[in-house]
């Protein structure tokens, strides 16, 4: 395989066959293909940019460069949800029990936390014995016994993802909207999935910071995922203050099974977090055939999660992965010791939280990963005590600090991360938009205030299906 | 040293500080970046450009990978000639001569051919015995008793451009215009010049086929090797057609041979060669303090070549590098058999030739090579006996093949480069422009209809300072 005509074409600014670009991710996992060749194409097609079909042969090539599950033996719609990641994201830890109660399998592989953003993972490990690394035979059994099943990217899936991943990051060539669609993809389609629903974050603390690239990246994820076959929606959503009011893994995993059980978890209400949750799981239910519009599928989302079967379907799913099940009882002890509260200096209105600061304090405290592999501390993190358009007396507190080793917490950078005003600032919608590869058609309707979906008192009929 | 910060600023289009591209380049040499980044900032600086101050400390840096020769202890200013080659172009041979006889030393360090251009390492080899590979030292002894000297690159000029242009080649970043000015400016500069000239061709049978291509690179190079001390002039010069009759290495250095001699050599006057070396000697002479301004310098040159004085150096020259002086009697010995000849189908006037079409005939020939490590058949070529604006009958012959080997002759692919029509076509200038750093002030007159220097009687002044 001679890789430099492909170079030069994308160098020119053509676009490659989809055979081409098959052919050359091929040679590359292969060894035939060296890395300063592929470096000079990545960069080639980072500043030239990919075509839809482009993208879509080269999420292709690295979803078949490693095993490719198939549940299609399963009963159901297969639906999983993918995040771009932020700052006090949980919600997947929400999500799958609360979609698959529905009875609708989520069958979830997730990465786990780097910079300033987490990952599903780290949360996961909070539990005790919770374990993330099952074998594929396990995953089948436990996505069928309890209709959700969360692990870790294996070393099968997509391989070649791994590879050129690793190149990308050397090279200056991480932040393409093609070559991150590709990667994105690849590593869900592998999961077996029949449909995928995407939270695309733009804001501060998201991986995109510009609204107008984010919204290029779900545009790109969900032509590509349908090009390839794949029903995939996408949520354009906020993520400038932190989700929720934990931060960190054992917080926030702690936050999360608070609202499963529908009590109020440390720090205060999270109507962020359940907000951003029944958005993608009313997606979800739709393209997994449990609901025939958003409007429905919100309602049955609503249903499961106040009643309780949501909480259910997680505890179902700790004890199938060897988690320590009393800890749902009192999440709490997910949390470590507070070992030092952030008071507010002055009184007024919280108009602002930083949540890329916040992020960065995380990683400083432990809770999170500067390098790949760093180990983190999964008690350490930050419970907000106030959020944006709360307001706070001085010396009061804005935040506590968690954390097994005292000595990493650093006060002034979580205060810093806090802007106070004397008036609240206008209210901000979370949900921003919502791409359907036909067009952005807004984003629906979730909180009470502006729902018009009548009470939840629906029975959520899928959960038969689940169980 | 950690690439990625200058692989990401060069990729968003900001120009680094010559420093960080020193680093980067002295780092990359000294193996502490490895190729894959190399390659990935080599395809940036490709799509994003180079401003002159970071071209300048590119060839800065490569330049002093290496040794860089010191000619300072010899008396006069040393000026030499680049060209970006072409076909049928054997300037170097008459030029260095002819430059060396007006007493301006000519230090030339050049290169073999490659594809479809022709290289003066390769031509001087044509002459038995002809050594290209002199030590340092014979080549200042030459250099001082002749007064000019050609040899190959050695292994110790700028070490980091061959380094780099080895991965240029394989990574699709060989045509930059920044790119190939640093690794043309970081071996001539090598030789220890005060000044140079170059010869950028435009046209179908040049490295750049598109005039405004040639234009930049001519400003380039020239404002690079002026923003590095070294007073330099380019002309822009066609090259649709091949310089002169003759093509491939014998057959060239014969026709050089000729029009240094004052003979009409095998195929008939080649005034464009001469045309070409006048206008170039003439900026050489002005460089090296021999003439006060080109007319003087076109004066001084055409004597130096009408007197002999010029063949008297050719003659030193070959003789001090231990080539066959006795070829220079007779040089139709350097060519081959003639082994076919090529008929004009028809009657007319030749309308176009195409130097491309012959430079890669010429390479099927076995007179150029496909491939660095190819060898080439020193005797083979074409003579052309009409050349463009000349009227032919049925039957005349346009051109002879020459070679060692007659099996690997192709008239049918010589004719085809010629395009023959009813009239003459408009003549076209081959001096198209030239540039001083300042601005494109306009190529000098050459021409004997278009000079206005007066009868070429002068002495050669010049002379005493170089023997």
């Amino acid at each position: 395989m001679n890789a430099v005509p492909l170079i030069v074409a994308k160098r020119d600014g053509r676009a490659l066959a989809p055979a081409d670009v098959r052919a050359l991710v091929d040679a590359y996992t292969a060894g035939d293909v060296p890395d300063y060749q592929m470096a000079a194409f990545l960069m080639a097609a980072f500043l030239r940019g990919m075509t839809d079909a482009e993208a879509a042969a080269l999420t292709d090539a690295m979803l078949h460069s490693g095993t490719v599950l198939d549940l299609s033996d399963l009963p159901g719609r297969k639906v999983d949800k993918h995040s771009t990641g932020g700052v006090g994201d949980k919600v997947s830890l929400l999500l799958a029990p609360l979609v698959a109660a529905c009875g609708v399998p989520v069958p979830m592989i997730s990465g786990r936390g780097l910079g300033h953003t987490g990952g599903t993972l780290d949360k996961l490990e909070a539990i005790p014995g919770f374990d993330v690394g099952l074998s594929i035979e396990r995953y089948r059994e436990v996505l069928a016994d309890v209709g959700t099943v969360m692990i870790g990217q294996t070393a099968e899936i997509a391989p070649a993802d791994r590879q050129l991943y690793a190149l990308r990051d050397v090279t200056g060539t991480v932040e393409s909207i093609p070559l991150i669609a590709a990667s994105i993809l690849s590593k869900k389609l592998a999961e077996g999935i029949d449909a995928l629903v995407l939270d695309v974050k733009s804001g501060r603390g998201a991986f995109m910071k510009d609204e107008a690239d984010a919204r290029r990246l779900a545009e790109t994820l969900v032509r590509v995922a349908r090009e390839r076959g794949t029903p995939t929606v996408a949520l354009l959503t906020a993520m400038d203050a932190p989700l929720g009011r934990a931060i960190g893994n054992g917080p926030e995993t702690a936050e999360a099974i608070s609202l499963l059980r529908g009590e109020t978890p440390a720090g205060g209400p999270a109507d962020d977090v359940v907000e951003v949750t029944l958005a993608l799981a009313a997606e979800m239910l739709v393209l997994g055939d449990a609901a025939p519009d958003t409007a429905a599928g919100l309602r049955l989302a609503r249903a499961a999660l106040a009643d309780g079967w949501a909480y259910g379907i997680l505890r179902e799913l700790v004890e199938a992965q060897g988690g320590d099940v009393s800890v749902l009882d009192e999440p709490a002890r997910l949390m470590g010791e507070p070992v030092a509260t952030v008071a507010a200096p002055a009184s007024g209105v919280v108009t602002a939280i930083d949540a890329l600061a916040l992020g960065h304090a995380a990683v400083a405290l432990g809770a999170g990963r500067a390098k790949k592999e760093d180990a983190v501390d999964p008690r350490a993190g930050f419970v907000l005590h106030r959020v944006v358009g709360e307001s706070v007396r001085a010396g009061e507190a804005l935040a506590t600090i968690y954390a097994s080793d005292a000595s990493r917490a650093d006060p002034e950078a979580v205060l810093a991360a806090f802007t106070l005003g004397a008036e609240a600032p206008p209210a901000r919608p979370l949900l921003l938009d919502r791409f359907d590869g036909a067009g952005w058609t807004g984003a629906p309707p979730v909180r009470a205030d502006d729902a018009s979906e009548g009470p939840a008192n629906a029975a959520p009929e899928g959960r038969a299906g689940a169980t």
